[in-house]
Parts: C-alpha cells; sequence; structure tokens
C-alpha cells in the first residue's frame, strides 16, 4: 500500500478533499454506519481489451477503472466509500502515465464521495493493467439482487443503448445516484448493471429471478452511437442496443403500476423506459408492434 | 464480479468451507463486528517481477498473491475476512491456469478463515497479472502503525532474513496468528511487515516515529537461505538478511523489557529476536560486537 503518491496528486489536483465520516486519512481504515452492511467489488481492465493506451487519453481510462467499478455499486444500489488502485504500468513514462491515470480517477472519486484508500503501484515489461476495487455500504437487508424479479414484473432500463465502443464506455456516469434514489424508495424488485449486453445481462436476470423476459421491440431505448455504428457496418442498430457491452446502464425489474408511474414521472435525469415484463416461462423473446413473440438468443460479451 | 467460478472450484477442493461470522455467500457482502473497524488492502503481482510463470507452479504463485495481502494485515495486526480476486489471464491455457492458481489462493483462504468474496476473471494477449484485495478488521483504536516507536524502544523481528527469492517469497507464512496475539496483549508499541528489505523498511518505521535506529549485527537473524546466496554470489549473509526484499516478517517496536522478556519466553512458533533499539538521532547505523557504530544506507526492493 502506497499513499504517499497518490496524496501527493490529490493535493495537486483542483478539487476539494471532503472525506465521507468515518473515512480516516490513514493508509486503509474504513468503517460502516450501524445498521449497514460492507459491500465490495473489483474490476481489473488491460490494455488492447477494455481501451486502447495508444489511442485514448490516460485521463479517460484512469475513470473508466473506477467508473466500472462504481456501476457494479450500483448494481446493487450500494453507496461507495472507498477504493483502492493497482497499477501495472509499462516502465518507459510509468510516473506520467501513472499521474494521469489518476487525474482521472480522483475527480470521479470525489464526484461520488470516494476515499482514494490506498494502491499497489508497480512496473513491469508488460501493457498496462489497472485493478481497482471499490467498498461501499447499504443497510443490512437492503441488496437489490438480481434474483428477486417476479413474474409480470416490467422491465425498465436506464438511459439508451448500444455503441457504447464509439466513446460512451469511456465516459459514462455511473448511475449511483439512479440507483438510490429507487432503492431508498422501495420502487424496485430486482436490479443489475448492464455491462455486457442487454440480452444477454437481461437473460442472466430472468435465470437468477426463475423467470422468462419479453422484450418489445419498439420500446428499447437506442442510443444514438448504435444507430452510427448501423449505418456503418449494416447491422441493425435495434440489434446492437441488444447485444453490445458496456452500456453500464441500470436493468430493473418493479411492479407494472410502480413502473408505469415512473416511466410517467420520470424521476431520473438520465432517463427511464419500460421495455418488456419478466414472465414464468423461461426463455427470452422479442415483441414486434403486431404482439408476434420471436425467441432471441443471449448475446453479449463473454469474459 | 464473477462468483460462479469461484464457488466450482471451492467446491471441488479438498477443504472445509467454513465461513466467518457475517460474511455471506451472496455476491460480495461483508459485516464488521460491532466495535471494529475495516481494513483494507491490495497487491498486483506480474509475471516477470513478481514471480516466473514459466518456472513455478501456478498454485504457489496464487497462493503468494493472498499471502503478500495476508501480510499486509498482520503488519497493522488486523483479522483478514474477504478477499477479491482480479485476473488477467494470458488466452492460451486461461481455465487451466485460473483454476490452479484458485488451487492454491483458497487453501490459504480457508486456513485464515478468508472468504473469497468475489473476482473479475479476464483473458489478453500480456503475461499473468494478479491483483488481490483483502478486506479486514481491528477493534477501533488498536491499529498497529509504523508512526508509534518511542525512543529507547527495541526493535524486534519474527522469523529469519535473507534469501527470499530461493524460495520464501513464495512459501512464507503469512505473520497474521502472531501480530494478533502480540497485539491483543498490548505487547507492541509500532509494527510493520519487512517487505522490501530489513534495512530500507526499518528506516521506513524509523522516519515514520520521527526517531533513528541502531542494529546490532551479530543479533540478526540470517536465514538458510541468505548463507547459500552468499556462497553463490560472495556478498556478505548479513547483508542479504539487511536489504533482499520479500522477507514477509514482522518488524516490532517493544518497551525494552518486554521485548527482553518475549525473546527469552518466546511465544511464537517462528521465532522472535532483538536486534537493536531506536534511539533520537535521525539514521540507521550497524553496530558491532565491539560497540562501533558505523552509519548504513537504507536498501532493498523500491518499487
Amino acid at each position: 500500500m502506497e499513499l504517499e503518491f497518490i496524496r501527493w496528486l490529490e493535493k495537486r489536483l483542483p478539487h476539494s478533499t471532503a472525506s465521507p465520516p468515518g473515512i480516516g486519512d490513514d493508509a486503509a481504515l474504513f468503517a460502516l454506519e450501524a445498521g449497514h452492511q460492507g459491500v465490495v467489488t473489483v474490476d481489473i481492465i488491460t490494455d488492447g481489451v477494455d481501451f486502447e493506451l495508444a489511442e485514448v487519453p490516460p485521463r479517460r481510462i484512469g475513470r473508466k477503472a473506477l467508473a466500472v467499478n462504481l456501476s457494479d455499486m450500483a448494481a446493487m444500489a450500494a453507496r461507495p466509500l472507498a477504493a483502492v488502485v493497482g497499477l501495472a504500468l509499462p516502465r518507459a513514462g510509468a510516473l506520467e502515465l501513472a499521474k494521469e491515470l489518476y487525474e482521472g480517477l480522483i475527480p470521479l472519486a470525489k464526484q461520488y464521495g470516494v476515499v482514494i484508500a490506498g494502491g499497489d503501484t508497480n512496473t513491469w515489461d508488460g501493457r498496462l493493467v489497472i485493478s481497482v476495487t471499490v467498498i461501499g455500504q447499504m443497510p443490512v437487508g437492503r441488496a437489490l439482487t438480481r434474483a428477486s424479479a417476479r413474474p409480470g414484473d416490467s422491465i425498465l432500463v436506464t438511459g439508451q443503448l448500444g455503441g457504447s465502443i464509439l466513446g460512451h464506455h469511456l465516459d459514462f456516469e455511473p448511475r449511483i445516484k439512479e440507483a438510490l434514489w429507487l432503492a431508498e424508495r422501495g420502487k424496485v424488485n430486482a436490479g443489475m448493471d448492464i455491462s455486457d449486453g442487454l440480452s444477454l445481462d437481461l437473460w442472466r436476470m430472468s435465470q437468477a429471478s426463475g423467470l422468462g423476459a419479453e422484450l418489445i421491440a419498439s420500446k428499447i431505448p437506442i442510443a444514438a452511437a448504435a444507430a452510427e455504428l448501423a449505418r456503418a457496418d449494416g447491422r441493425p442498430a435495434l440489434e446492437h442496443a441488444l447485444s453490445d457491452g458496456e452500456d453500464f446502464e441500470l436493468l430493473l425489474a418493479a411492479e407494472s403500476g410502480v413502473a408505469t408511474e415512473l416511466e410517467a414521472t420520470q424521476p431520473l435525469k438520465c432517463g427511464l423506459t419500460v421495455i418488456g415484463r419478466f414472465v414464468a416461462e423461461p426463455g427470452l423473446w422479442l415483441v414486434d408492434d403486431d404482439g408476434k413473440r420471436t425467441p432471441i438468443e443471449p448475446r453479449g460479451f463473454q469474459h
């Protein structure tokens, strides 16, 4: 654990340094509020798979390394508290690279009240690898899981889907505030984040809940980037929205009356759309404007 | 976070699966006992720097990836609770490699009551990178820090030092039990683990405590491996004990009467030796049998 470098950087960045209660400035101590349980998640991202260091400014890469973990926190409706950062840096220009990665990572951490509690910074002969672990908390018993959707529940998504590779996968906003707002009001039965593609992640949620799911084709919010990709590669934009990875939007289950009200009142700035419903019969279907149901394969990014 | 693979592996390993209280089987929830604070540490180890995948069985590498973090927990006298594991695996033979890494990691986790709470398993075109984050706890206010040694305190070490590269750096036992035993009895004023070499880490502890330190040359416990290395490279065994990295022993400060009693009664199986004392004057010295004091440079592994 080496904090000196991170603290040195933090002092040089134009952001306030407010720490959430219970997190000390000491090496790597943290506290959970009474009545809360801890939540932990890790993501390891690598040059050539999750980003191209030769093509993308390190600040955006550093931001992404933390953001994917914050999206995991949002997926469980947990409040993030602290992060630890492991870096394997190519030897040439290692210090400058580390500095720029943190210059992307630290502002996002501050935005969500996350303290960088420690790290491990190494150089090696390989390409850049970033491992971020985030610790969060939630009231005991209030974890948002993917296993508790009910038959008849509406399926909701935040934001728009598809075409993430054009830039969204680096610059997306983790849906922390949205997840906390929904969970605190008891509005949703189940949730997860869409990291590997709508159809694959919806299939996982259905399986975990012992259900099937119907998607209404015309209701799926297609990102402008998905349409742009479609023009370039000739595949339908809908297919991009169904199977492109790294949307990092929330996929939610809510009782249909609640879902209709949420969609009508639009309490979230990023948008919230009812895109189908969970059914008792296992499977995954796309429903067209005439109500015709076609089975679809879960497709997306497999690790 | 992908737990299925880890759970699948755990079921196939010949070890009990007792979980400490408060850790659920669910994705990545954990709990801290009342009156306790959380502690978190991360270490990222890479092929070619921390191990040679071509030369070492993956089980020993997986074990090391967790053990270095457990040593960090011991350094703070924290009780480890849970670990999350990030892997960047070379594509060829990735599944078998992951399996063997976990076959080394999981038994060590079980030995110390650590639950593997989650992970992120990826393949890429690069060499193996393993990032392990460990979460632990300690009673509020009882962190063992490196900053609280006092002038006149004796310097103690567990075990023997030097020559780690010959095998100890893979197979060492993290000094969790020893650190907890000492901390629970209030026997020590300050502590850290020796990861980068005795002289360098002692220098860090002295600096953090605003002190200097004198080492008694004849008292430093020299590992058999340090003597073996000395025969091979002609450098004195004592120099290996002073500057080789990855001993992963505890470096401790205790009031001299306490230290003398600890050394005489030897309550720890791994051994405990008084090797010098902290002094008010900043600096680092080696003292020979005639009491002659020679300044030494802090030497060891710099990240």
